[in-house]
């Protein structure tokens, strides 16, 4: 099951049972909860990664951070999470624990970072992501999955693997800004793994919901698949113009590099623009539409650990829950090939435990 | 006294007195105030302006907007205004007053705004600025400068005629995003006519204040003349990076166009950088530092009139006042053409009054 070393092609981990003698997890630590891998969505940026996008691949890539799994076994500290626990693991391996950033909560912004694939802890073990059988994490980084008695039914586990980046990306930035309250009307820019997510949360919050897409036939998978209220097809100026000023918030999910412009036009006073694609070069930003209309381009980058659990705990009250195609893990080339094309509806998601008892 | 309608030359009005048959100031309304104007600043827009840098100049261009003067008459309906009050006129001269933004006090973001200057009213009325004697403004969009019998001492008028421009264009933002109170970092790009106001603004708010600029010989005007707390050397390497994730917020007064990320990168989580100049083409934004921090590009326009008014009254409770060089009206193009060279310290501010008085 593993295939190792070789540039664009995803590696996968069997930790042990394969025959090879190296471990790429990393042995158990007293604060590490041990995640029996179920489920792990595939984002547009393990995508990047393996095609060194960035610069900063480094080979063999094991991608992967939108995990959900079960809790095998837990370090001598850990009282938080126990053996049979429902748990996800996003973005974040590690943080320093110390800074200002990690103090309050906001752990994603912290300088010392350490994302959950293609990095090395400050000790030196290498941390390999999710399309592997384990995870080894520190506690701090797990969130619970709610679920089994008492409350609403969770949505089924494949599904809410995508909410542990792509969800967490779309609804930090909504509740920070305050587009997350009836009244508010938000923008969601580009219909795809993000954005039909931030259409879900937006509907779940009660604001009204536009989705802006260059894609006429999404308009009805934005309206009536997803509930948004409206779909504004941004290559037609008349549409464009007659929404001018209309909006509090966008949350711009095109990764392609684009003028932000057109959408801080659709703005009214005050608003503001969320781009959370990676395009990967910078953007051309005219001034005076945002200055005019006192508008902000806001940055956000995923979510800190407490905002990741409430996430999860919202996303299953209210049933958000990702659309999304389920693969085994022999299918993951092609995916990432369809991935790069746009071809998703709306987000590739591993079942990794099956591809691994089918292996056996 | 009037240089009419020759590009690049500053035009002035007398306004029937020099033998013209030309009425300039058009005649008043019930709801007008007759200012007798005593000091006009010169704002960079001026410029830009009698320039067509923007390409909306309307020859023959009378520029100012940064009026301090007399009431001389008031119409029928002008309750709030009275012959002798003492008051000042910024960019506005007129809005819808119907829509949100007129409602809220945010008539500086109403998408009918007239500027007080280079513009026509609604009825066609040619809207002429204040290198003038007298101007005609609807009451909404006077302010009263508060001085006399009880509180602290006004500040002269020539000094305070800048604020009402160039002082709302930096108070405003350091309000509305929370820069304005004891703890907060503030940093300030570039210090000429906008940034020694945002310093002295942000000294009366009790912030700690850090001056960026390219110029190591502002360092003593910045912290000896101005009381900054510190000052960088944009161009040392070695100084921005100790300053990295430092600052609260950014009020980046530079004109010029030029890349975000460095001001970007000396925000801490969070941290808001305000660009208020007019660069007149895109700048280029990377949208990784801003994201990787929370990070926000605010747009910013000079203030409405609530917010004039308030800025007004704490100025010149707090002695905040612009530094200038008083000019008499025959002096101005050349004072334009040290402007265009940055060439002053740090408004200039026409004594209209006494150069009329002069040439009588």
């Amino acid at each position: 099951m593993a295939t190792r070393g070789t540039r664009d092609l995803v590696v996968f981990l069997c930790t042990g049972r394969c025959g090879a003698n190296v471990r790429f997890v990393r042995a158990k630590g007293d604060e590490d909860v041990v995640v029996k891998i179920l489920f792990c969505g595939i984002c547009h940026s393990d995508l990047s990664t393996i095609k060194n996008e960035w610069g900063n691949a480094k080979y063999p890539v094991v991608p992967g951070h939108e995990i959900v799994g079960v809790v095998a076994e837990v370090g001598s500290s850990v009282a938080r999470f126990t053996a049979g626990d429902t748990v996800g693991v996003g973005y974040i391996a590690s943080t320093c624990r110390a800074c200002a950033n990690c103090r309050d909560g906001f752990e994603n912004y912290c300088a010392g970072l350490v994302p959950s694939f293609n990095a090395a802890l400050p000790d030196g073990a290498t941390v390999h992501g999710g399309f592997s059988e384990m995870a080894v994490v520190n506690q701090r980084y797990v969130v619970r999955i709610p679920g089994g008695g008492g409350g609403a039914s969770p949505a089924p586990l494949d599904r809410l693997a995508p909410l542990l980046c792509a969800g967490v990306t779309v609804y930090c930035p909504m509740r920070r800004l305050g587009l997350d309250s009836p009244g508010v009307h938000l923008g969601v820019a580009g219909l795809g793994g993000l954005g039909h997510l931030a259409v879900k949360f937006g509907k779940a919050f009660g604001v009204k919901v536009t989705v802006i897409s260059t894609s006429p036939w999404k308009e009805a998978e934005a309206v009536e698949r997803f509930g948004a209220d409206a779909f504004l097809l941004s290559t037609n100026a008349e549409q464009m113009k007659a929404a001018a000023g209309t909006m509090d918030g966008i949350i711009d999910t095109v990764s392609a590099a684009h003028d932000l412009t057109p959408l801080i036009t659709l703005l009214r006073t005050h608003g503001k623009l969320v781009p959370v694609g990676s395009p990967g070069k910078p953007v051309q930003l005219a001034l005076y539409p945002l200055q005019s209309g006192g508008k902000s381009v806001a940055g956000s980058m995923i979510g800190g650990m407490r905002d990741t659990q409430e996430m999860v705990d919202f996303a299953v009250e209210h049933g958000v829950a990702a659309e999304v195609e389920v693969i085994g893990m022999e299918d993951v080339n092609g995916a990432m090939e369809r991935l790069q094309k746009g071809d998703v509806r709306y987000r590739f998601v591993i079942d990794v435990a099956n591809t691994m008892a089918r292996a056996r």
